[in-house]
């Protein structure tokens, strides 16, 4: 067979290296990026709730700030979906409390960047650690500025539905990132975040449904979540994912997560995700 | 940076290829090919509710059925995702009637194989062409055989979402394509298919909502559409990505199709789909 050539904008009239940089032609690669790089110049700043006093209170109440990781019910999955860490650097965005970046100095990383808005976070973060391979440093994810080639994997854990930017985002990530390296990310699920009105329905048996409505009506939704009026983006997977691919990055896993046997049996409350689920679990490749 | 090593089962220990066959090794790749011949070999049958006389009497009424390719919605969105088809050798699993096969022959294809399970719907594919370029053949999606490196697209519209076996038959559909070969497909989306009761909710005030349970739990649906007891296979949208993945094809797009203001302009039940969208679309290269 000769060398295919496509019509459609997803392939482009010319592939250039498919299996580096996905299914962008040149031309197209200098379109995105002269639309990312005006995006990223964009005022947008994010909403940067994590620094009211009264959200910071109650987030810090969660068994995922008290715990840390293993308090989070997605993290044996997140866990799963890393590379073996060892001498890597790595970057986390949205980095909170910070636990991810102490976890994987544990596991060996040359060094580890925490990137987060909230000054309440960063300042809790700090403290938790002197440990020169490991760096927390405020800035806006809608803004992100990294150094070029410098990461072998990059981590997110429930941030990204906060950035509207998302493109501007994974267009700066992606060149930050060396040949090869790792985005594992997990985000609010869309299904979860699309509802008008957002909470459990019961019917006469007390049978439990999700109320779905605009799933395909992307864009911010406000929602009351320890302090009223907090804005997050939704997005569906397909979008999502089309931003990755389009950035450059090869998906190679998606996970609509679900709560294990195992998980039920000690939290029976978590059984709800499989009516429903909560989290989108992604990794990819550059 | 040295060659990364990955840890987690999604990578496996060593990159092979990555470009080209995904994120497999030669190890996983066995252990892959070996289960999914296993599958390939399971006596599942599908079920052919197309054979039965009542539901093709509904079937061949719909305006996909009595319109072609222009009579479903969301034909303009696949159509987007295709390559340019001139001289290419292309199969479509579940042809039905055959309008795509005669299409991509006015499109300039070499040769179109049109593969269904149903006799009733080849038959009239059948007697609608007798171009030879075109061949209508009878095969089981659960038990597919196809040649060896012989196609450059493979096309499915509406019909994985039948197959039990769909590992099984992106295992056989990939190593049918030629490097650098196309899957286009549809299927129906996972949020319409996951309901225990697949209807919409009217709330008092007359507002719609579609009431998701059950999503995380795969496996067959029965339904009533045409015919009672009609069986599909729900899975999420990660598990079915997850299989193309596995079996070494690279995810190009990934589109939850909603209808244009142009469509709802003339067609201003299809709306509903915003609310709840009702396919996917999924592109991917060998």
């Amino acid at each position: 067979m000769g060398k295919l050539t496509a019509t459609s904008p997803i392939y482009d009239r010319e592939l250039v290296d498919v299996g580096k940089v996905g299914y962008c032609s040149r031309q197209k690669r200098v379109r995105f990026a002269l639309s990312y790089i005006l995006a990223i110049v964009d005022k947008t700043m994010t909403q940067n709730v994590y620094d009211r006093s009264d959200f910071f209170e109650g987030y810090s109440k969660l068994s995922r700030s008290t715990e840390g990781l293993d308090g989070a019910a997605e993290w044996p999955s997140m866990r799963a979906l890393l590379p073996n860490l060892h001498d890597l650097n790595i970057v986390d965005l949205g980095c909170g409390f910070g636990w991810f970046c102490r976890w994987a100095v544990e596991q060996g990383v040359a060094s580890a960047l925490g990137i987060d808005v909230s000054e309440n976070m960063l300042a809790r973060a700090r403290n938790a650690t002197s440990n020169p391979r490991i760096d927390y440093v405020q800035q806006d994810l809608e803004r992100l500025d990294l150094p070029l080639a410098s990461f072998d994997l990059a981590y997110s854990s429930l941030a990204l539905h906060y950035v509207a930017n998302l493109a501007g985002l994974l267009f700066t990530l992606r060149r930050s990132l060396r040949p090869g390296g790792y985005l594992v990310m997990s985000i609010e699920h869309p299904i979860y975040m699309a509802p008008t009105r957002a909470d459990w329905l019961f019917d006469e048996r007390g049978r439990r449904t999700w109320p779905v409505d605009s799933y395909l009506v992307e864009g911010p939704r406000t929602t009351d979540w320890l302090v009223q009026g907090v804005i997050k983006q939704h997005r569906t997977i397909g979008t999502t994912l089309n931003h990755l691919i389009r950035c450059g990055f090869v998906v190679a896993h998606v996970e609509e997560w679900g709560p294990t046997d195992e998980q039920i049996a000690t939290h029976p409350d978590w059984e709800e995700a499989r009516d429903r689920p909560m989290f989108l679990l992604i990794a990819a490749q550059r």
